[in-house]
C-alpha cells in the first residue's frame, strides 16, 4: 500500500497530530517542499493528504507519504494511546526507528508521544532518562543572537536525580552549541537562591556535579525571577517545576493583553495612544507567543524527536521541521554522546 | 532604657530591616499614626527614631519605641543571623512573643525572620510546619474582588508531605477568608495537570486528601498557565516550586517593559503611540509591582507575622501594616485553629 522507498527521509511529520491537524501540517509540508531541500515522510490518512498534495502542486519526489489510518485524541491516557498501532503518532515514530527517517515532528498527545518514543527508539549509550526541553524567550543575552533559551527537563520525568540533572545539562548544552551557535552555553540551575548550599538535597547535590563537571560552563543557581530576563542559554530543573514554570510563561503574552486593555481604555488619550501602538502591542505579545516557537525537542534518544505544541499552525510547524533538520545535519545525537562517550560522567 | 509599657501594640514594625531602612519604615509608622488608629510599637535604634518622629510631631502616645541597637544584613545567613540577639528583627520577634505587640511587620532577612519566628512563637496546636505565604495578581476573578490570590508554600519549607499541604490549604483559605472576605475561597493544587492522577507521588496523595477534606473548596489542581489567569483564590504547593513561581511572577512587569521598550522605539507611530498611553501602560506595570503588594504572610503561629519585601517603601511597609492589624481584628490565628480543634485534619 505504501509506495516504495526511494531514500531516507530527512524528517518525519506527524501530519494527524495537534488541534489543527491534517491542516497545518499539510500546510507545513508544501511550505517546507516549496522552500527548502528537507526530505519530509508524511505520516496520516494518505486518502486525505494525497488529492490534497495534488491540488498544491507539489513535486510527488518531495513528500513521501506513510499511510496511517488511526489518529490518537490529545486528550487520550498515554498508556492507552500505546495501544493504537495505526496511529500516526505510533507509525510515524516506528518509522524513525526503522531508520526510514532521520527525525520526527509532532504536535500530537505529548504523553503518548513520550511512551511511544521511550519503546522504540533506544536511548544514547550511557543516558539514563529522556528529557523534554522547550525553548523560551528571553530579554536579549549579549552572548548569544538566539531569542530562545533551553528549559528541560519540563515534564517527560516525574523523579529527578543529581545524575540526572548532570545530564540533563550536558544534553541541554549540546543541543543549544549546535542549535544556537554559541559554542560554551551558559547553564544554570533551577533554585531558590543563588548560593550553592540552596535547595533541598536534590539540588544541591546537583549543584556539586554541575560545578565539578568538566566542560560545562556552568554558570551556577538561578532564581525564578531570572528565568526570563535570559540569565543562561540552559536551565536544568526537575520535570515538575520546569513543566510548571513553563505553563507560566507561556501565559504571560495572554496576562499581559487581557489586564493592559481594560486599563487602556479608560481614557480617551490611552484609547489613541493604544490605536496608534496596536502593532507595537502585538509584536510584543508575538515575542512571547509559544504558538510560533520551533517545538520542544525530546533529547536522549538516538534520533531527534520535536514535540511542537498542540496548537501549533502551519508556520509553527515548519520552524519545528526546520530545526529538526538542522538538529541532524549538526549531529546534536552525536554531540550528547560525545562527553559520555569520554567518560564525561 | 525602655519606656514603659502602656498598652499592648497592635503591630511590632522592624525599624532597620529593608533596603529602605529606616526611611521606609519610619514613613509608614508616621502614616499609620496620622491615618489609623493602629497602635504601633517600632523596633530600631532608638538614637535615630525619637528625633525623626518628634520632627514629624507624631504624638508620642501613638508610637512606642522599643530600642535595638543591631541590625541583621539582608545576605546574612540565617544561622548566623540568629545570633544577633540585639537585632531589631530579634527584638520585634520577641516582643511579639512577649506579647508586647499581637502582629509583626518586617522587611529584614526572611531566612532570619522565619527561623526567629519558629524560635520563639508557638505553632498553632495541630500545625506541623509554618509556611510562607504571598499575595500575587491575577487577572479579575468573577467571584472575588481581591486583585490578589495567595500562593502558599513560597520557600519556608524544603521537604512537604501531603499532611502538610492539606494544612497549607486550610491557612490559607481561613487567611483568605478573612482577609479578603470570600466566604468560601477557592483552593487549588498547583500540579503539572488538572487531572487527579497527574504528578508525583505527593502530589498525588495530597490531590486525594484536599479532595477529601470537609468545609474546604476544592477545585483542583492548577497548572502553570493558570496561576496568573486566576484560577483559585489560594494556590498551594511544596515551598520550592512555590519560590520558583512566586519569583517568576514578580519578573513580568520588568519583562513586559525591558522587552517592549525597545520594540515602540522602532517607528514614529509607535514612539507618539508609547507617549500617549505611557501612563497607562506604567499602571498596568503596576499592576504587576511586587513592591507594593502588602507583603507575605508567615501562617501557621500563634501570632501574624508579614514579611514584606525587602525593597518595600514605606506605602508597601504602611499596606503591611494595615493587612497585619486586620488579620489581628478578624482573628486569622483563631480561624486557622478551628478546623484543627474540630477534628478537621
Amino acid at each position: 500500500m505504501n509506495a516504495p522507498l526511494s531514500a531516507v527521509r530527512t524528517v518525519a511529520l506527524d501530519a494527524s497530530g495537534g488541534d489543527h491537524a491534517p491542516h497545518a501540517p499539510l500546510h507545513a509540508a508544501v511550505a517546507i517542499a516549496r522552500n527548502t531541500d528537507i526530505g519530509l515522510l508524511l505520516v496520516g490518512d494518505r486518502a486525505r493528504l494525497e488529492p490534497a498534495l495534488r491540488a498544491a502542486s507539489v513535486d510527488p519526489d518531495r513528500i513521501e507519504i506513510l499511510h496511517a489510518p488511526d489518529t490518537v485524541p490529545a486528550d487520550e491516557p498515554p498508556q492507552q494511546a500505546l495501544r493504537r498501532e495505526q496511529s500516526s503518532l505510533a507509525r510515524a515514530v516506528q518509522a524513525v526507528a526503522d531508520g526510514r527517517a532521520e527525525a520526527l515532528v509532532s504536535a500530537g498527545n505529548t504523553g503518548a508521544l513520550l511512551l511511544h518514543v521511550g519503546r522504540a527508539i533506544p536511548r544514547i549509550h550511557g543516558i539514563r532518562r529522556g528529557a523534554l526541553a522547550a525553548v523560551y524567550p528571553t530579554l536579549p543575552r549579549p552572548h548569544n543572537p538566539d531569542p530562545f533559551a533551553l528549559l528541560l527537563d519540563v515534564g517527560a520525568n516525574l523523579h529527578t536525580t543529581p545524575e540526572d540533572l548532570l545530564q540533563f545539562a550536558w544534553m541541554g548544552s549540546a543541543y543549544a552549541a549546535r542549535i544556537s551557535k554559541v559554542p560554551q552555553p551558559r547553564v544554570g540551575l533551577l533554585n531558590i537562591g543563588e548560593e550553592a548550599n540552596k535547595g533541598d538535597e536534590l539540588l544541591r547535590a546537583a549543584h556539586a556535579l554541575l560545578a565539578a563537571a568538566p566542560g560545562l560552563h556552568f554558570h551556577g543557581n538561578v532564581e525564578g525571577r531570572d528565568v526570563p530576563l535570559g540569565a543562561v542559554d540552559v536551565l536544568v530543573c526537575p520535570g515538575i517545576l520546569g513543566n510548571v514554570v513553563l505553563k507560566l510563561l507561556e501565559s504571560m503574552g495572554e496576562v499581559m493583553t487581557r489586564m493592559g486593555e481594560p486599563v487602556y481604555r479608560q481614557r480617551l488619550r490611552w484609547r489613541v495612544g493604544r490605536f496608534l501602538l496596536r502593532d507595537g502591542l502585538a509584536r510584543v505579545s508575538n515575542l512571547l507567543d509559544y504558538t510560533s516557537y520551533g517545538g520542544a525537542p525530546i533529547l536522549g534518544f538516538e534520533r531527534i524527536v520535536i514535540k511542537a505544541h498542540g496548537c501549533s499552525q502551519a508556520r509553527a510547524l515548519e520552524n519545528a521541521v526546520k530545526v529538526a533538520a538542522k538538529a541532524v545535519r549538526e549531529d546534536v545525537c552525536g554531540a550528547i554522546a560525545e562527553p559520555l562517550a569520554g567518560g564525561g560522567s
